[in-house]
């Protein structure tokens, strides 16, 4: 495996790019995705502005931070341009990630095709209760939580994501650290401490409809992603 | 019901709250809702700044946006702060919510605690499946799509979820906007495209992956939310 450090080699422009950029990025991908299975090849600023609601020079400025891909009379080509873009997120290459808790949300999480598709592969599902361990979902094994660390280890997992109820949260994100996972992602609604070493994103779902409510009380643009 | 406009109305600062701060206020009620969990009663600018990983300004930035709630020596009251959040997000009311698709995804949805707690009600499940329909998920009825509009209009029904598959998504938005609802909270990786007057915010819980694998990969801050 590459040294992890040299994925961010895709920034040519200038300096680190910014979380919000970063964010924006995962959309432009997607949508670039979608127009190559629509086989598109080409597409341009303006295109991807007007599908995700930005303007054409928020588009131009957000693709600039890592170059210039665009090119006069034809705009951007679909495939380099998720090349690069993936590159920068670091998923041009595969992780490897491990689910705590088979629950619903577990098993939901199991079924959702977008993981795999861009790179994320859920090597085992991890839960205590015994009427689950050693059953499959979706295809992935559900070990016991006892075995997290050994198996971390043997199958070069890199990302944990808890989908345990909130008061367990925080005891699972100490095994996965302990099991040497760089990031987390957190399904459960409550924060989590962790070393400054390991990454966290939190995915709050009341958060998304509730900035849903504040786009229809204002009445204004709706938020993105 | 008040005219929903006029939960607006908690912003007495300087014009319209950026999309961006009201982000972060979903993530300051979180951690206000957890002190007062906890059985605090205020709190600071820097405590808020430490468990969400901001700076102290830009707290009393965010929150100066909305008037001035913090009292010197006593900091934030958390009711307080609470209550003025909500009213600027818009869930100092009940929101009627319908979720369309009952597979996986839409179960966990449906046993998802946190959406009853900051407000939003899920009323009822939808399907076109005639061994879900009829059935309880979590104590939410599922009720064949062709009632949709009827049901909606019936039990002012503001929001709708989807959770079905991707190639069905725009047909389930488009009856989802027959039946008069204002916004959708959109779990289906694909855009999916609705009139001005409805607004979106789209879930693909990969982009919360890759951004979790680019903070890995650049080392840098993890992104927040």
């Amino acid at each position: 495996m590459d040294d992890p450090a040299s994925n961010a080699s895709g920034a040519t422009g200038s300096g680190p790019i910014p979380k919000a950029v970063a964010s924006r990025l995962s959309l432009y991908l997607r949508e670039l995705q979608h127009l190559i299975e629509q086989g598109e090849e080409t597409t341009s600023s303006s295109e991807l502005g007007r599908k995700l609601g930005f303007t054409d020079a928020q588009v131009r400025k957000d693709l600039a931070y890592f170059g210039h891909f665009g090119y006069p009379g034809i705009g951007y080509r679909c495939d380099k341009l998720v090349g690069a873009i993936k590159k920068i997120l670091g998923t041009d290459q595969q992780w490897h990630a491990v689910l705590v808790g088979a629950g619903n949300l577990g098993r939901a999480l199991l079924g959702y095709k977008g993981f795999q598709r861009q790179g994320f592969r859920v090597v085992a599902a991890f839960d205590t209760d015994a009427s689950k361990v050693g059953s499959q979902i979706e295809g992935v094994a559900v070990v016991h939580l006892d075995q997290l660390t050994e198996f971390a280890k043997a199958n070069r997992v890199r990302l944990g994501i808890i989908a345990v109820p909130a008061p367990a949260a925080q005891a699972v994100a100490n095994r996965l650290v302990a099991a040497g996972v760089e990031g987390i992602l957190n399904f459960a609604p409550v924060t989590i401490e962790l070393p400054d070493t390991v990454r966290q994103v939190g995915v709050d779902l009341a958060i998304e409809l509730e900035q849903l409510s504040f786009a229809i009380v204002t009445r204004g643009e709706p938020p993105t992603g």
